[in-house]
């Protein structure tokens, strides 16, 4: 026990966060230490309103701190085409691109066997119902493009068609502003594939 | 305005961290948001109670939530003999090595001319009083091994040497463990320059 024990519980705390290790812990922990009290506690009482304040939209579970969320009641926003995305990093993603104007619908996880992730276990059925219930005339699937996105859309995809929605999922290909050489031939020859005609 | 206020909040807060971007800060946050409120008042109150109860040793200014620190409290220490660090971290590194039991006073900083660092802006004032006050023998000079942190010791040591105390510094070296190939040419040679006799 080489700290004073309150330095040890802060330190232990903050080994508990994603990507935090003991160094990066310790770093930390001294940091706020060093800090003025005002900052330390404007930090604790973020943490404790967000957890406090903010829950789940009953609609498209998106993190909110109203219900439905700003996005389901904005009056402005298409309500018949959903996009569907992984988690609410994504539809801050898709925010930012400033192109979409319907609402979304977030999965919260893809389908991974391995991990254990089956359907119950995201929310589709609340996504099926949610098209049951309503006009929905487009399904956007936005789910990130990696093996287990790919799978999950696939899957819901298969789920929805029978309902008569019409299903699309974003495009691959190269990013944007990229160096051609950089891509990866996996990207590139999605890029290839999916290429369109112009002029 | 992406974010939920709350979330938005926790994220600002979290950004103002020393090495945390915006993308980490976004990672804390969700994975924050998703842990259990139990596990989030406890990290909240750890910080709290960190900066409501440290404060320095009024004798050799490491972190403490007694004072003084239980170190210089502990009769078990050689008061005469006082290892100069730089930081509460370092405190931490020679404690580990279980190798040295005497007393510490940590600086907090090094002398650096180009951040506007001088001898008021860390305890030089300080040391020097404790050592005319105390029955001070040695001063171990254990401040960082790089530019700043010799300089610092440079200073002190002729701050210190007319006092007629014993000052040493600790020694330069490859490090135990490591491969010859990996150590950079100046540690190797200040290894070579202070080789010692042996068998």
């Amino acid at each position: 026990m080489y700290y004073a024990e309150p330095v040890a519980k802060l330190i232990n705390e903050l080994t508990k966060l994603p990507g935090i290790g003991p160094k990066t812990a310790q770093r930390l922990a001294f940091h706020l230490l060093r800090a003025s009290k005002e900052e330390v506690t404007k930090l604790a009482s973020a943490l404790l309103e967000a957890k406090d304040k903010v829950t789940y939209c009953s609609i498209c579970y998106n993190l909110t701190d109203t219900d439905p969320c700003r996005i389901c009641s904005n009056p402005g926003r298409d309500q018949s085409t959903i996009c569907v995305v992984g988690d609410p990093k994504s539809v801050v993603a898709m925010e930012r691109t400033k192109e979409f104007s319907g609402v979304y619908h977030v999965l919260h996880g893809n389908l991974s066997p391995i991990e254990g992730i089956g359907p119950d276990q995201i929310k589709v059925k609340e996504l099926l119902k949610r098209i049951q219930e309503n006009e929905i005339t487009e399904l956007i699937l936005a789910t990130d493009p990696n093996v287990e996105g790919e799978a999950t859309a696939m899957y819901i995809a298969k789920l929805v068609k029978p309902l008569g929605v019409k299903v699309s999922r974003i495009a691959h290909g190269v990013p944007v502003g990229g160096d051609l050489e950089y891509a990866d031939e996996v990207t590139l020859a999605k890029a290839l594939i999916n290429r369109r005609e112009i002029g």
